[in-house]
């Protein structure tokens, strides 16, 4: 038998074969692929891995960017699927939580909420299951007024690889009665157990939203809007978008019904995707479009002058154009990928000293980034714009950008996506730290134990 | 010696004295007092006290209310205060953050921030140290905006048993390389090692307030104004705080010049404290005092009607109301005090159940609580009215209301005062679960480090 009494197991090529393949194109092997359909199974399924000496790798979504939601193509790795992980989905409506399988998608989530008026606030391009998102910590677009999984995570159950089960925090919002063990599990890309359950933090559902199009005056422009607007628009500013030139460039080339908002369709260096919204409109509230206009107009006016122009539309129509870069970059051309993240002011100095670099030592790559300006995160895109990669070319092109990133400008390897075989490589060459750290830390909490 | 070199020492009992005394009037005795300045003179005190065989005590501001901040009454046990702890002030204005020794206190903190329109979003009653705020993870009354110390906490710098040296974290908001090592010691009460330096997440200050005492129509109303205010306000609402009548009696007789709202002076059975804020008031934003007005106006006509009555004040004059009832209780006779978290909804049903259960055993107590509805904490303050404690009632009492607290209604018994001296006993009732969770994870990450 390939694994425990009683739980679902996949051994056909055919039936395993989307259980193998990630979304970056990656194909691993495996003998088996495990569907339990309860905490306590997957303890079993953990438990009998452990017994078997099989490695696993647990996988709910598979919408990651990193690999890690797939095994390897040696073949011995079973896969331990959380896709079927959907018996529990309890909200409390007066607490605005909810208790949750690992196995629920994100948007499957938000339409069960959405009559009670209530969501999930976290916003990304992918449509994740709540598993992946609390191993990775996703932030996406509305970081800025809503945090990362984790400032919205109250509770977990995590099954460790020994198949102990257990139950970490609890619907209780102030609760310091001592370690938040939680924590040492969200984002941490599974290191020490699987995720099975959350109790996340839910907000009320937005009814009113206001969008622009902002051509900044200048990059160093940029932080002094993104502030002007943190004062004057302040809990209502929601997103704080950058897009590049050539990203936005190739979005339009590749989605034809994509709408040009620009004047003679000249598309500028840079431009700020603003967001304000509210989960209301109250017959004594200024209409958000007319609030985001007052407070883009105010900006002609301060230091720096920071907005050069802007462009008012329907917030579908402009967050298709954001939507739309990744797919469009992603067909231009052979694409080495980067997803950084930085202190705010060093997103503008490190993409200045990259174009210098680049220019120089790797013309013939095309830089089409684009990011979340509000909280530091990059999305820095290059593509080969001379045919083919080869192996040797993409890894001095990446060793080059994660050496300017984390050495010279302090950035993270790894903003949103956490750490599988695509950044293994940066994770042994900066991750040096996080191997001293866990052994101090076990130390510590070791000393604590005796 | 009594300690390390260059580090400043007290050994004279009268120098001593205040470094030993807590503000819940317990005494400590000591040998020593270290006075380090910075993070590296910790390492040294602590290493020194290691090889000593010293237990040691640190200190920041010394505002706690579980007792540990000062030592015991055996004597042999070293105070390491941080109050001199100063080395480090670092504002990044572009990233809202700054970088800060745990010797500076919140309001210095706050003082020294405010020519740059921006703060520390913590609001207490208390005026506590940034090393003692990280340590118990403090909430106060503004959580339900801002969250807590936890959430606005970007990295720290803290000193292992052994006199390692850890930074944890960064100013980089969006990092998911690995564990994040940092919340092992927020909200531990300096259980694996001391916080010397804290990277924080500053918000732009209030420049817009309005506030009213709301007069719920029923207990069950009040988590009902409470969802229509989070729909209606949204994200300006940034508190909604609970009076009892008892407790808001004892301010009024313990400070002669607070004004008394109500009608006729009549105070009612529970008051609402609600506020709304904001960083600005732009030309195009209706007052906020007329949003609070229109907000409360529209929930008389909502299911359930839960406004009885609301009075509107200046925003000092209400909070002052609010920040006088620790004192009034205090002074209303012998006090037990409890720091309790719960759902929001349990908040109501354990108050009706102990206001039956301790009529019918502790007669002679007055229930006195107030709290933070909107996070689900609550100040479950009692006074006996018969004249003085002795430990035996006091600890049955206790008793009683901790194992309501936590085993009925799924509680926690320290929401936001963190452990020590004065809860271990339920910590050691209760806090079973925390030592097997400390045993297993340990397992986990030694699995890990293998």
């Amino acid at each position: 038998m390939m694994g425990p009494a009683g739980i679902r197991t996949l051994t056909e090529p055919q039936d395993m074969a989307a259980y193998l393949q990630g979304v970056r194109g990656e194909v691993g092997r495996s003998p088996v692929v495990f569907l339990p359909e309860t905490t306590d199974q997957v303890a079993d399924c953990v438990r009998h891995c452990g017994q078997a000496g099989r490695p696993f790798v647990a996988q709910s979504g598979n919408t990651g960017l990193v690999g890690a939601s797939v095994p390897d193509d040696v073949g011995d790795t079973a896969v331990l699927s959380l896709s079927r992980l959907r018996e529990t989905f309890e909200l409390d409506l007066a607490n605005r939580s909810l208790r949750v399988s690992a196995g629920f998608r994100l948007s499957e989530v938000n339409d069960r909420l959405a009559e009670h008026g209530l969501f999930f606030p976290i916003d990304l391009g992918s449509d994740p299951m709540i598993g992946g998102m609390v191993a990775t910590n996703t932030g996406g677009g509305r970081f800025l007024r809503y945090g990362d999984v984790r400032r919205n995570t109250l509770g977990l159950t995590v099954v460790l690889d020994d198949g102990v089960v257990l139950r970490l925090g609890s619907s209780v919002r102030k609760d310091n009665t001592g370690p938040d063990w939680k924590h040492l599990h969200i984002g941490s890309s599974g290191w020490f157990g699987t995720i099975t359950e959350a109790i996340l933090n839910l907000e009320p559902v937005v009814a009113e939203q206001a969008t622009a199009l902002v051509i900044p005056s200048s990059d160093e422009a940029m932080l002094t809007l993104l502030r002007h607007l943190e004062t004057r628009a302040g809990p209502l500013l929601s997103a704080f978008e950058f897009m590049s030139r050539a990203a936005m460039g190739h979005a339009f080339r590749h989605a034809a019904s994509l709408k040009n908002p620009f004047p003679r369709g000249e598309i500028p260096e840079t431009a700020l995707l603003v967001e304000l919204s509210r989960p209301t409109r109250a017959p004594w509230d200024t209409p958000l479009q007319d609030v985001l206009e007052a407070v883009l107009a105010e900006a002609w006016d301060i230091a720096d002058a920071p907005v050069a122009d802007a462009f008012f539309g329907r917030p579908q129509e402009i967050w298709a154009l954001r939507h739309a870069l990744s797919e469009g970059v992603k067909a231009a051309g052979p694409l080495i990928a980067f997803d950084l993240g930085f202190t705010r002011d060093k997103v503008i100095a490190f993409r200045a000293a990259m174009t210098g670099l680049l220019g120089q030592n790797f013309p013939m790559v095309e830089i089409c980034d684009f990011g979340h300006l509000g909280d530091g995160g990059l999305h820095f895109n290059l593509v080969k714009r001379d045919g083919p990669l080869d192996d040797e070319f993409e890894r001095s092109l990446r060793d080059c950008v994660m050496d300017q990133a984390v050495r010279a400008f302090g950035g993270s390897f790894s903003a949103e996506h956490g750490i599988g075989p695509k950044n293994d490589r940066y994770f042994r060459m900066f991750g040096q730290q996080s191997t001293d750290l866990l052994e101090q830390s076990m130390r510590a909490v070791q000393r604590r134990h005796l």
